[in-house]
């Protein structure tokens, strides 16, 4: 019931590299299991946040929430877990559990603030460590099933990547008779494809350039168009119901709204950190709506997971070894990925 | 059955005042219906076009969209309407027929665009002159009928006032038990008020200064702000369901955006020239909808006219002789309005 030091790999100050150390985690509580972390997925934010990206960092900074593993300890008023079934946590380890949002299963739109898995402090004001370690203390209700039949290895990234991309495609309703594209086709973009076109979709993949269309059409995608190519915007002019962009770079949203139809959504899960511009009118017409998303809550990323395992749908993955985090990361910038990097725990 | 011309007040070239004149109308044909118009709109995007704000204006320009009047004359197909029938023409009066919209009525989004009732050509290429005249003749499928109970004077700004704000509120569902704050209290938002609230929403009013309080109230707000008040946006913030901006002046949206609550709809109405300035997590943060919505079809126009007879709904307006109308159009520009100038077209 004592505090124990876990090894992990942190960036010890703000755009350090990242190296192995240990950091303290809770005893397990009435309601936490100890999780014995087998892969943790490298996401874009990691990168972000382990060099400061967005200020306020806390260091050491422990990145990591794409976690799947194996429970190994559960405290005595846990009822949902067993010692051995395997699970996942996703960006956030805590909420208050008592505003509206956090009672309909919104946590992450919890308006106390959810508690980040990383980077963030939890309620007695711990800085709370992620997923690049070998072991991590969760609350029961904040973690997920992970079903059998989908591995734990491509399973770790559906708990940012693939949540993040399936929340949407559910709200604006992706499904049979939709067309939806994904724009970007990095970590999330490529769970953005293989999902939307289980669900039914006819999809389109909108990347820069065609170098990975091949690998868009082999995720799911009935079309692949480059947006460096400017035909690209007057021959699809009015075509989508839904374009869910993944891209972190502003993109020119005017151009991209007179891709939908009436009433289509332009939906961003990327995160441009400057300004964007937009010209009214490209909303007005056409009654469209350029809209946001974050990850998803709890029960809808247990929905999610059901849904990945049933279609059989996981990440494609670059497994790496713990050295190689610092490599990895430069690779991630270079958009030298795969699609997603997922750390192998059992090498820190 | 040859073309007649009837009297009309139109701006002779760009800029230049608005003087009395006559203009073409074309024969009453197979499916027409020659409307002795009783009451025309002044709309703020009247002086846009009548000035050529957007440029492209077809002079001389008649204005005028927010017609009211009685049936002089019908042609041998028309079904709808009798000789004697009170009827409005809102903002455009033909569309192709044939597209997706307009075969669910909603012709404002007709794929092949809309033929605007002034300021546009129709399928012949003959410019179509608007409501500061006598007369009309406009096909029977783009006129609607003005119930009995609702004076002609103050339904006239209902035919684009109206169902401007009228189909947004519908359409994110404004109703009892949601928080609908209308920013902007001239022409298009007293109505959005009016409207909100016999929809059984609770309405705010979020102006620049609490000039028109007393108005807002009586018009059916339950709380009214000045958005001139920094404290005004700490104090709402995450208030709302919905908002819908009326103003044209480019707003300071992430601001507004904070006033959302989670699924919150941030929609536009008015129409700023330039573009506007948007940091994406404003929707990300909240899972929040920025759009906008122009106008509505034919058949939400009509629903939208007996919605209003049924709670005893018109415009609040200052009636004018035709020779006002220049003034009236400075007095528009300096907000001097409470809320609609009507041309009473006896005058003309």
């Amino acid at each position: 019931m004592s505090v124990t030091q876990v090894a992990a790999y942190a960036a010890p100050a703000a755009k350090a590299p990242l190296e192995r150390t240990t950091v303290p985690r809770r005893p397990v509580g009435e309601h936490d299991v100890l999780i014995d972390i087998k892969y943790a997925g490298i996401c874009h934010s990691d990168i972000h946040q382990a060099r400061d990206g967005w200020g306020e960092g806390i260091f050491p900074m422990v990145p990591g929430h794409e976690i799947a593993g194996v429970v190994a300890e559960v405290g005595p008023g846990v009822t949902r877990y067993a010692v051995g079934d395997r699970v996942g946590v996703g960006c956030f380890v805590d909420s208050c559990r008592a505003c509206e949002y956090c009672r309909r299963g919104q946590e992450q739109y919890c308006v106390k603030g959810m508690t980040p898995t990383y980077n963030g402090r939890d309620k007695e004001g711990e800085p709370t460590y992620g997923g690049y370690s070998t072991h991590v203390v969760v609350d029961e209700n904040y973690a997920v099933r992970i079903p059998e039949g989908l591995a734990l290895d491509i399973a770790a990234p559906l708990l940012c990547a693939g949540i993040t991309l399936y929340s949407p495609l559910k709200h604006w309703e992706a499904g049979p008779g939709k067309k939806v594209a994904i724009v970007g086709l990095g970590g999330l973009g490529h769970m953005g494809v293989k999902i939307a076109a289980a669900l039914g979709a006819e999809v389109t993949v909108l990347s820069q350039s065609l170098r990975k269309k091949e690998d868009g059409l082999k995720l799911g995608a009935s079309h692949y168009y480059a947006t460096n190519d400017e035909t690209t915007f007057e021959k699809l002019a009015g075509t989508f119901d839904l374009i869910v962009s993944t891209v972190s770079a502003p993109l020119p949203l005017d151009a991209y709204l007179s891709l939908l139809k009436v009433d289509g959504a332009f939906v961003n899960v990327g995160a441009p950190e400057e300004p964007v511009s937009l010209n009214l009118f490209s909303v007005i017409a056409g009654r469209k709506t350029l809209a946001g998303s974050s990850i998803g809550g709890i029960p809808e990323t247990q929905e999610m997971l059901d849904f990945c395992a049933e279609h059989g749908l996981g990440a494609e993955i670059e497994l790496i070894d713990a050295g190689q985090i610092n490599e990895a990361y430069e690779r991630v910038l270079s958009s030298d990925v795969r699609y997603r990097f997922v750390i192998d725990t059992a090498t820190i």
